[in-house]
């Protein structure tokens, strides 16, 4: 990860936690709950309080002692923090079954993340419609960048595609990239990219099996 | 994360770093090289020779001053305590466009993944190949885990089916499970269970976009 802006003060690895707080606050304000404790909190999302309260610290403010925290207040604060109180415009590169099933996924539209066009480069593909409007080709795609803001490009092409195409969002000033792709990319200064790598998770879990 | 056997020495969070130094060491090994400095390898992954140092000390002895890491070596022994020398048979719960990824993904083979299996709950996918042979229904899940050694469930169903379906792979023995439903999901103790959650990782990036 290289951070565009590092200034803030929530640290990086509190972020999975504070996605997950943010989820669970959103569906117990769905439910009528106006107060939440930091108990009942960590018992929905499976940690412990004195953890929620840490990383509830760095918006200060929305708990009271013996009460809670103000679930409404808590929610809007943690989507504004988290950049989610705007739309987020996405393009997907690659169509193919990942690229796919993730323009498919409901959880982007939820979080306010709006899929703004898919890209490829098989003539076949290009043209036909994947779930998100008609696939276009790689070639339009400094054309596409220079006439909509994107803010964020995911990458499912197949390995040897990735560094090109990122190095191709990077140059034409898309600020954020999300690789899926089986491979390690680098970007530049001033573009955060994140990796996806799911023969990793899968190693993780091989790890805790090799004692067998 | 509950590892069933939480007594190996090597930290969790070194464990993504770990499975990028062996792919790029398996690399080096096949273009020949026999030895291989921090530096070089740091160079490779783009993180630095102290952390290298350290992430490879859990492994000591193939490490000579002013030389290197024995390259071949190295990656045995990487492989070994990774659980990475023995095949994992994997089945994929849900046959959609996720699951149908997943199964097409060729890093998984690379690692020794092999998949045994997919089931649906959808009588219109079962029967079909996506890809790894006819999807076997839902409903013969418990048959086939009695009949079939399986290490890893990968679930790719919708978020409310998942739970459900780790509960019952779980009963019926498998030791571990990657959860992609976007939904926190549990298991019980004996149970390694990771979870993907792909809208977290927008969220990080969003974070890193916030003060636009």
């Amino acid at each position: 990860m290289n951070p565009p802006k590092p200034s803030d003060a929530i640290p990086e690895a509190a972020l999975p936690r504070l996605a997950r707080y943010l989820r669970k606050l959103e569906q117990l304000e769905e439910e009528g709950l106006e107060t939440v404790s930091s108990r009942r909190l960590a018992d929905a999302v499976g940690t412990n309080p004195a953890q929620i309260r840490k990383d509830l610290s760095y918006f200060g403010g929305f708990g009271t002692r013996g009460v809670g925290y103000d679930t409404h207040l808590l929610v809007k604060e943690l989507r504004r923090r988290l950049g989610l109180d705007r739309e987020r415009r996405v393009i997907i590169i690659g169509a193919g079954k990942l690229g796919t099933a993730l323009a498919l996924y409901r959880g982007f539209a939820k979080q306010g993340f709006r899929l703004a066009a898919m890209f490829d480069a098989d003539p076949r593909v290009v043209g036909s419609d994947r779930g998100a409007g008609p696939v276009l080709s790689i070639d339009e795609l400094e054309d596409f960048l220079s006439a909509h803001e994107v803010h964020i490009a995911i990458i499912t092409t197949p390995a040897e595609a990735a560094q090109e195409v990122i190095d191709r969002v990077a140059a034409a000033g898309v600020p954020a990239v999300l690789n899926f792709a089986p491979v390690r990319a680098v970007a530049g200064p001033g573009v955060a990219l994140r990796q996806v790598d799911l023969s990793t998770e899968l190693i993780t879990l091989s790890f805790y099996l090799a004692g067998d």
